[in-house]
């Protein structure tokens, strides 16, 4: 049967990959990649980059995969769920065009596959089209390396942490320690200036950006360090780890 | 000056060691650990063997530091900061004299260094006893693992989730998805039975078990499943993923 690994790559350092990783990638025949467009080509670039670091004897292919457009309107659950659908169907065609009825096949995830990634969804739709087998690698996800490079923990002796979005932070409010993730407008903005920030931007790479204290004092500081960057790179991730105080 | 990593060594299968982590173990020359007594050995075997696979040329030592008495009673998080501070100075003085004043050491740390660890809390606390640097390598957790080998996602699109443990769980309940760990008493059972589970044990190691369905459906299955597992044993760790129904 085609098998296919989704492999999670770490977020941000090539040394992020694992050796179980790097196994993968070296039984693996075609990458399969989306088609994401210019702006970030510069992960595109990294993709490859650990490819050819690590990829031992190259015989390997790239397939690029055409990304079905997303409606512009309607309900957000159901648009999100017609476009994996529909996505589902380029993944199961190409999967059934590009590899052997034995071949195997991956999908690179940025940092961990289970983390605000569509990819496991989007196979799990694949399965009603095409019979294949398929494993997950797990990476070092964007907190981990947020947290490292603060070199911070990620939570008080024995309490909990939430994981979150930019938009449930403002939906939701701060309550306990939380990691903010996809945020495109600086929500720590919302919360109390006392809360403690741990800022960081393309982390684990040369172009990482670290920012901590409390969001009154350096809250407007990665508003603009964050601006500026986003300029340059035409492109930006981003995460921190908030807490409040008292 | 001395240099210290703190190394992210995977939570349970060896191949989730990094490239970085690679790099950080052949760079080191004595990896200090705590004697965790005997129930735990087969931990302190997976660090060996981890040391054994990844490190080319093996002039390193292992430095056992005895781990300080913890006090029986009294406020909870006075006994657990004396208790690190009794640790800081075994830890500080473990550092000059084992070390030259350019050596450099490491702390292996079971996953990421920064989920419910209290290896950098204590390093911290050895800086003002001794001058010295380090650095942290993150590591893959026991939730990447957890999710990688049910091959699910951690999230639902867009949505938060909650790393907590068994005491906040049973103190708190359930409010949307939950990663529990450090649970030694199955605080799933306090969830409704429509709860969804995915549980794990020993992940990412030979003796992995995994369960998942309803609370209602696998909640006793898991209760027998882990007493049956830890007698065997002599020692266990597991971690679950909670949704709520509806
Ligand atoms: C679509 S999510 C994917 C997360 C990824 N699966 C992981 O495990 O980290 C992308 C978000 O992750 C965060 N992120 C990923 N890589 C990052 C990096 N190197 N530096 C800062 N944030 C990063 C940002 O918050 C970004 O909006
Ligand atoms: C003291 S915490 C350390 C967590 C670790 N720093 C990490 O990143 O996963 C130990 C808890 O992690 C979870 N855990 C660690 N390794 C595990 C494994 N291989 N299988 C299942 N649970 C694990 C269990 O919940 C255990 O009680």
């Amino acid at each position: 049967m085609r098998m296919i690994h989704v492999i999670g790559i770490g977020a941000g350092d090539p040394g992020y990959a694992t050796a179980q990783a790097v196994e993968a990638l070296n039984d693996t025949e075609v990458f399969f990649a989306m088609d994401k467009g210019e702006a970030k080509s510069d992960l595109v670039d990294l993709r490859r980059e650990i490819c050819e670091t690590f990829i031992r004897e190259p015989g390997y292919r790239f397939v690029e995969l055409a990304d079905p457009k997303r409606a512009k309107d309607g309900d957000y659950r159901q648009v999100v769920a017609d476009w994996h659908e529909a996505r589902a169907q380029v993944w199961a065609q190409a999967i059934e065009t590009e590899l052997d009825v034995d071949g195997v096949g991956a999908f690179l995830a940025w940092g961990d596959p289970s983390l605000y990634d569509s990819t496991l969804r989007i196979l799990e739709l694949v399965g009603r089209h095409l019979a294949f087998d398929y494993d997950v690698i797990p990476g070092v996800t964007a907190i981990q390396a947020l947290t490292a490079r603060h070199r911070i923990t990620l939570n008080d002796i024995g309490e909990p942490v939430l994981i979150t979005t930019g938009r449930q932070l403002r939906a939701e409010g701060l309550d306990g320690a939380a990691v903010v993730m996809l945020d495109a407008e600086c929500s720590f903005l919302s919360c109390p200036a006392s809360t403690r920030i741990w800022w960081g931007a393309y982390l684990g790479t040369p172009d990482e950006i670290l920012v901590s204290g409390t969001v009154g004092e350096v809250g407007n500081r990665i508003v603009s360090v964050r601006a500026d960057a986003r300029a340059r790179h035409g492109w930006i991730m981003d995460t921190y780890l908030l807490r409040p105080t008292g």
